[in-house]
C-alpha cells in the first residue's frame, strides 16, 4: 500500500466546494469516484484545503492510499483522462504512509482577485470580484500590515467555525496591482473558516474608504466577527498553493 | 436620429459568433434583440469585426441607429443590465451618422493566447489554447518578423473567404511570455478569414520545430493556404480593440 499526494487545480465555479455533502457535486466527491475507478480499489482522499462553494484553486493537497502498480509520477496522468476539464491534477508523488495533510506544519497561500474598472469584464466574471469604486491601494497595504504576523483571528473567522484555537500566523499580505486587477495574496501557517473572504471584504472596506486602516488594529482586539467587513465573494479567492515546512522530502 | 457606437466585450465560448445566423445565438443577436427592447424601435447593428464561433473580445465595435433619449454616453448603463454576463458593453457614444466600422481605415488588435505547462489550468480553458509542447520563443518571433509589413496573405486566408484582394498591411506582429502564458498579439490594417488563426497554427509548428523561421518567406510567396500551418483553435484568440485612424474624435 502506497500513499500518494495529488496537487489539483480546479475552476470551482460548478462545484458545491471541496468537501463530499449530500447535495450536490463536490471536488472531493469526483476524485474519490475517479480514483475508485481508476485503481478498483475504494478511494477516499484526504484534503489539505476544505475549500468552499465557488472558491478556485490552483494547488490545493490531496492523499489517498492505493496498491495501484501505476507509477506514482504516472497517475495525474491517468486520473487527468478521466476528470473532467474543470478539475486536473498537476502532480502526484508518493509520501510516506503516515503523511496527513492537515496535520503537517504548512504555509498555504490564497490570492483574492479584484478587477476594479468601470464596467466587468466577461472573461473575468468566474474568477475576479468586480468592483467599480476606486480603491486606495495604499490604505489597503497599510491596514493590511496590521494582519501580518501571530495574531488572534477571531474577528476574522466565521462564527459557523469548529477550530480549537483562532491563533493564526500571516507570513506575508500584500495588495498588488496590475492595469484594472488587484491581487491580495496572503501566505499563512493556516486560516479559519473564511479567513481570506472576510480579510478581503474588510480590506475592500478600507479601499473605498469606509474604514482607516489603523481601525484594523481594534478589529483584531475585539475578537467579535462583528467587528471586520463582510465576507467578500468566493468567486474571487483562488487557493494558490501549499508548502509543507518540516517535510523537505515533498514537493 | 443618432448613430451610437458601443464598445462590446464577450466570453465567445456559448455563441455561434458574431453574425446572425438562422441556427444558433450569436453577439450581434443578442445585441439586436437587446437594443430593440431598450429603445422599442427595431435595432440591426453593424459589427466591426464579424469574430468567429468561440472567439472572444475585449473591444469589439458596433454601430446602431436610434432616436432614443437616453444620452449616448448613458446608453451602455442601460444595455449591460439586459444583457446576459458573458457581454458587457464598456462605452458608448455618438459617432458621425456615415461613420461606418468596416468602411473607416483602422488598426485592428489581435491577441491569441497559449498556455504552455505539463497540464492545463482549468481557469484558463476558455480563453487560452493549451500546448505541453516545449516552444522556441526566438524562433517564434524570427517567422512573425518575415509577416510585418504590406503582404499578399493569401496563404493565411480560409478559402472560404471572398475578400477582393488579400493584401494586408501587418503594424506589429509580436510574441511574448509571462510565466506558462504565451501571447502571440498582431496589429493590421484589417484581417482577412481565420488570418489571425493561420498565423498563430503556423507559429506553434515554427515553436515546436516543425518549421523554420525562414519557411516564412515561401509561405507568403506561394499564395496558397496550404503552405501555411494549421488554423489555430478559436477559443484562444480575443479581439482586443479597434482604433479608426481617421476618426480622431472618435474614441
Amino acid at each position: 500500500m502506497k500513499r500518494i499526494k495529488l496537487t489539483v487545480a480546479y475552476d470551482g465555479t460548478n462545484y458545491h466546494g471541496w468537501q463530499v455533502q449530500p447535495n450536490g457535486i463536490t471536488i472531493e466527491g469526483v476524485l474519490n469516484q475517479v480514483l475508485t475507478d481508476l485503481t478498483r480499489e475504494p478511494v477516499t482522499v484526504i484534503g489539505a484545503s476544505r475549500t468552499d462553494s465557488g472558491v478556485h484553486a490552483c494547488g490545493n493537497v490531496a492523499v489517498f492510499d492505493t496498491n495501484t502498480k501505476i507509477p506514482p509520477e504516472k497517475i495525474c496522468y491517468a486520473i487527468n483522462q478521466r476528470l473532467p476539464e474543470d478539475i486536473v491534477v498537476q502532480h502526484s508523488c508518493e509520501v510516506p504512509p503516515d503523511f496527513h495533510p492537515r496535520r503537517r506544519a504548512s504555509k498555504k497561500t490564497y490570492e483574492y482577485k479584484i478587477l476594479n474598472r468601470t464596467f466587468p469584464m466577461p472573461l473575468h466574471r468566474l474568477d475576479c470580484y468586480f468592483t467599480y469604486r476606486s480603491l486606495d491601494l495604499e490604505n489597503m497595504r497599510q491596514a493590511a500590515a496590521y494582519l501580518v504576523g501571530e495574531h488572534d483571528f477571531q474577528s476574522f473567522c466565521s462564527v459557523h467555525s469548529q477550530a480549537e484555537t483562532t491563533v493564526r500566523t500571516i507570513y506575508s499580505l500584500t495588495v498588488s496591482r496590475e492595469q484594472d486587477l488587484i491581487a491580495i495574496r496572503v501566505t499563512g501557517s493556516g486560516f479559519l473558516y473564511n479567513m481570506v473572504r472576510i480579510i478581503a471584504g474588510t480590506l475592500l472596506q478600507v479601499g473605498i474608504g469606509e474604514r482607516k486602516p489603523h481601525e484594523m488594529q481594534a478589529i483584531l482586539t475585539a475578537k467579535n466577527r462583528a467587528a471586520a467587513g463582510p465576507t467578500a465573494p468566493a468567486h474571487g479567492l483562488t487557493m494558490i498553493g501549499i508548502e509543507f515546512t518540516q517535510c523537505p522530502g515533498i514537493d
